[in-house]
């Protein structure tokens, strides 16, 4: 079997009896029942996904996949291509928000490039992992062949692995590449089967020009390709992206080894549409970090029963919202093995 | 001039030239401007608040302060009044849900006996300001007198002006108080003029029946005392408590030092209202932490223009959403600060 294969086998049913310890540990705290609301289900989800009536999350990583998009040459963005590898460079150089962000709720970065358009100076952080200098104009041809989408998958669960067997006890995904919204769109169109117009924003911050032409190529392309919706792998190679089925395989991985996975905003959600699609087990693992500005995301999260934890107006992408969802798990699973139960402390429990 | 009159005097209007530095730099920052939403606004309001371009939020604190209603003695509580000193000694042993989050996010907890209806030991992490052993039944008369009512601010503002002192540069609010959703409601319904069975909820979980007990005799206390919605200690001293009225003037205490204020749930939201009653310059200074379950929650965001950062179906207060929020602050800041420009890290504007 491939190593895709394998894993997918590997992903089991949430684990019940840590569930039902965890939820009568939390029905004894020193709190009326229920009244820390989405922290209490997140922390029962985090304890069924690890099998652990109280787990600890001391060692979360952020993996950040970049890659370029032959789709970009069409004039869908309001960056230059060339901002795919300075934004990588800038990860490494700890500048950007994702690292800002990972350094205050004490996460890595990891740091992927699956298929950046020209070659990066060799740094230590940097995880390089080439399928292509960037996937073709899905507007002309399928962005990737089938084989370079499952190769995309399997690299993500291989970091996905090695992240794991360091001692990575909880993961994240992040993208980067200029013209990614356009594949995600483009993904989320096909799979949820919603009208191009409904599920494609202005990513970086097009105007309406760019806006209505990034629709029509979504649905020029679509109509070309005609991607399954049912076969992620279909979808992906034929208007998806490197970084999209890199991301999707960390998901796929994380959860063969029950860690938990938050998923960052739009593009990570596109990868999460591709690879439910792929497994629908992969579901009860996954973690909505937030709500984005970009409109398609609401059809993400109605497809994959996903409700986000923050609705904050992020659009940036690169894990930004995700690292902002570790401190949230984290509060959950030290409220659940931390605090005093009405027994412990003295406290007359409800009348 | 008393301790109030002079506070309130000092709280000035935001800083103008921080607020524009702040987001001269922000707009140079590596990320499409306006990409991080909500953490961008919240960063140049905390530029504007502290009067600092890049401001650093290092040394949080959460003010909790706990006191007796003697509305409770009339059954609006799930919970019996001896949970009120129970859970403060809880909070002083550590174990409640606001020490866990408060150590998760790196903030002291700092716990004020404002009024407990019994003598708690001492306790060297505990200040007592005990205004009375409990508020009266506000149902019968007034819940204290107009002369409790203004010191209960003027022990707010001391215990801000103590932290400040101390180095503290970012204050939660946080409150403990068997029956105090009740008196919550009550100011919520005497400032906002919405009917109260439009602001009250069941607190820590009051049945059907509960509910409409405690609806009539907010309406019938409403009826008796006449509360003047524009004369804040008028509406705290009939209907407030001791712990309301305390973190009212923490939130002015802290307004007049240019120190932001994170204001948790319902029940420091209605402080929020009695506070900015009294003193309206005091709403710039304000940060609304959370969406609570609490039905009346709404009406004081509308009431005071704020909108909450968090929405996770919060409703234990003790200030739990609060300290959530202070990662958010600290998060924008960082970003502000820490994060490359465009021109420091070579990567492409716009086009």
């Amino acid at each position: 079997m491939s190593l895709l294969a394998t894993t997918i086998a590997q992903i089991g049913p949430l684990d019940q009896n840590a569930l039902e310890a965890a939820r009568a540990r939390q029905d004894q705290l020193t709190k009326p029942q229920g009244s820390l609301g989405r922290l209490e289900q997140l922390a029962l989800q985090i304890a069924a996904i690890t099998g652990q009536s109280r787990p600890r999350l001391s060692n979360p990583a952020v993996v950040v996949m970049a890659a370029d998009h032959g789709i970009a040459r069409q004039g869908v963005s309001a960056f230059p291509m060339e901002v795919t590898p300075q934004m990588v460079l800038n990860f490494l150089h700890g500048g950007a928000a994702i690292n800002v962000l990972a350094r205050h709720v004490g996460s890595q970065v990891v740091v992927v490039d699956m298929g950046v358009a020209s070659d990066l100076p060799p740094h230590a952080d940097l995880r390089v992992h080439k399928l292509g200098y960037g996937t073709n104009d899905f507007s002309q041809t399928a962005a990737m062949s089938r084989e370079q989408a499952k190769a995309a998958l399997e690299t993500g669960i291989t970091v996905a692995n090695e992240l794991i067997d360091s001692g990575i006890d909880l993961i994240a995904t992040g993208d980067m590449g200029i013209g990614n919204t356009t594949a995600s769109s483009a993904i989320v169109a096909a799979i949820s089967g919603q009208p191009v117009a409904e599920v494609t924003g202005r990513g970086t911050g097009l105007d309406n020009q760019g806006l209505q032409r990034k629709i029509a190529l979504i649905s020029a392309a679509l109509e070309l390709h005609q991607p399954d919706r049912h076969d992620g792998l279909d979808v992906l190679a034929k208007v998806g992206g490197f970084e999209l089925g890199g991301l999707a395989g960390v998901m796929i991985g994380a959860a063969a080894r029950r860690v938990p996975v938050v998923v960052d905003g739009f593009i990570s959600g596109a990868a999460a549409l591709i690879a439910c699609t792929v497994t629908p087990s992969l579901q009860p693992y996954l973690i909505a970090a937030h709500r984005s500005v970009e409109r398609g995301h609401q059809a993400i999260f109605g497809q994959l029963d996903l409700e986000p934890l923050l609705d904050l107006n992020l659009r940036l992408g690169e894990g930004t919202g995700a690292v902002l969802g570790f401190s949230l798990c984290q509060a959950a699973c030290k409220v659940l093995d931390e605090m005093a139960t009405f027994g412990e402390a003295g406290v007359a429990d409800k009348v």
